[in-house]
């Protein structure tokens, strides 16, 4: 018999993740039906939309209803199996859950193919989900034209130090905005960005001004508010925009009101598209051939910031919209 | 030697359009330079973004300068020429002004071939400008395909009819919205759209859900304000919104902040882009060839609004924003 722990949704946030939001349970799972099978979770990818699966507010997935366990990225072995496309002890990655093991119908997990010179926490945090988000992002949406001007927020994130460096393999100049000046030289000096706006020191639309003297030609939005603001005022005729996330705004997403930017969008032509890396699903193994390579030949740095125990998942989301992660942000169970 | 009246900017309005923000002046015409020619003005275009013309908001074109006649669409006859691309006696249509004759380089104007069946007002200010905007919005910025929902604002105005009469011709369902019975009466039983949202009579977003029972895969805004707001909270996963204009808007244009649907934007991974007409210039001879021959067998109707007189330029123009007009606003000078 399996013992579970497992954080289940409580109530809905209002605001900053409280403790009494989540509780975390622990039961005995009981035998698995026909066609599942069980996955010892080891690492949990700790994202961004997280949050927003937490509220109730309208959103690309339903949300996490009242008493589930909380959903979330999740890389593990399986451990049994009454499903013919998974073996015992195969490696799989899949939609699971803030939990020790979990109980699936396969539907939402796929194998995880090792890579020899790739640990786990990159291949599965940092190019998985999150460089694939960056790739279809910036490369689908932003369509960006060597020579031309990228500028991406939450530069020193996860999903952000990957798209400037993919904007640098495609021959653009890549400028991030990032809070503090140890960000901000992680994102220069060792991502190879072409600068970066420091948005905790100094007016950020100085800096972008300085930073971008012939304009913005592709925005790949994290952030969203005023940091949102300040790069549309300076996006050239024909710019494009993708709208990964606005992170600023997932406490109050029920009580945006937008930018002032809309007649920007109208007078420069802008496009402006959301789009979610799932969409992209059918395109996941073509887009990973180009990005394992980029990361053995370390086109593509990454940085993971691995957190342990099960325990502390609360502690360690809410650090996610402090900024405190560096790099892409895991619990390894 | 030639009288010139002419409209010229006095003052940039704040809010409404006042008299005293422009001065009709009559003036003797100096002789021709070398490439110039005189034309002899027929028809004014009073278009929403006359508007935007007098503010100095950031915009796409410089806006007018202060003492300058106030710029606008015309069409008229060469009556004097000093370069060799336009005879004395010819047709044409361009960038001119709220003016009785226009000197020009020639550089803003080109022949306007004659069709029969075709008058002036309609070839010139329905299909000429008009016209093409609907087309080039709606089929390169909206991409509709046969059997989608597409929305359109201002549905009984110049580009909005014909927005509407197009989806219906690419096979969509069209449904507008507009403000009053006879408008909306107009919209669906004289131009064939589906149906039509009266936003002067009841609950937009009732309207909106029971005209678009699967939601709007396009919407065609020349509104903004609430009215873009409601459409875009019922837009479906990568619908598209070709932001034409916002013309609620324009008397406050430094005051908007936006709708509240940003975090739809990327939840349904909608395109928003914005868009001018004039940068499709190059493509105008060929939509021109699908446009004239709808329009001549009656796939495209259009209805004109000729007001007579250049004094009463300021009432006329203001009337746009009032909702005043019913069809393409042209005046006869």
């Amino acid at each position: 018999m399996t013992m579970q722990r497992a954080w289940r949704l409580r109530s809905r946030p209002d605001g900053e993740i409280a403790d009494t939001d989540l509780e975390l349970v622990e039961q005995a799972l009981p035998e698995l039906q026909d066609g599942e099978i069980l996955v010892d979770v080891s690492y949990i990818s700790m994202d961004p939309t997280n949050r927003i699966w937490m509220s109730d507010e309208e959103q690309y997935m339903p949300p996490v209803a009242i008493g589930d366990i909380m959903r979330a990225g999740v890389a593990g072995t399986v451990t049994a199996s009454r499903n013919p496309n998974f073996e015992v002890g195969a490696l799989v990655a899949g939609l699971g859950g803030y939990a020790s093991h979990i109980v699936s119908d396969g539907s939402d997990f796929g194998p995880l193919a090792d890579v020899p010179g790739l640990p786990l926490p990159k291949l599965f945090g940092s190019l998985g989900g999150t460089a694939l988000t960056a790739y279809f992002g910036l490369l689908r949406v932003g369509e960006p034209k060597p020579g031309e001007t990228v500028v991406v927020s939450a530069a020193a994130g996860a999903v952000g130090s990957i798209v400037g460096q993919i904007a640098k393999i495609k021959g653009c100049r890549a400028v991030g905005i990032a809070g503090g000046p140890e960000k901000c030289s992680y994102v220069v000096d060792e991502l190879g960005f072409d600068a970066c706006v420091d948005y905790k020191n100094g007016s950020v639309r100085d800096q972008l001004d300085a930073y971008c003297p012939d304009g913005i030609d592709v925005n790949f939005e994290n952030v969203g508010g005023d940091i949102m603001q300040a790069v549309m005022e300076r996006m050239n005729n024909f710019s494009r925009m993708a709208l990964c996330g606005m992170i600023s705004e997932y406490d109050t997403l029920d009580k945006i009101t937008g930018p002032k930017a809309w007649p920007r969008i109208l007078m420069s032509r802008i496009k402006v598209q959301g789009f979610i890396v799932s969409d992209y699903m059918d395109e996941f193994g073509t887009a990973m051939e180009e990005l394992v390579p980029w990361a053995l030949e370390g086109k593509i740095k990454t940085r993971e910031d691995v957190r342990e125990g099960l325990e502390n998942a609360l502690d360690v989301v809410r650090d996610l919209y402090k900024g405190g992660n560096q790099g892409k942000l895991l619990l390894k169970v």
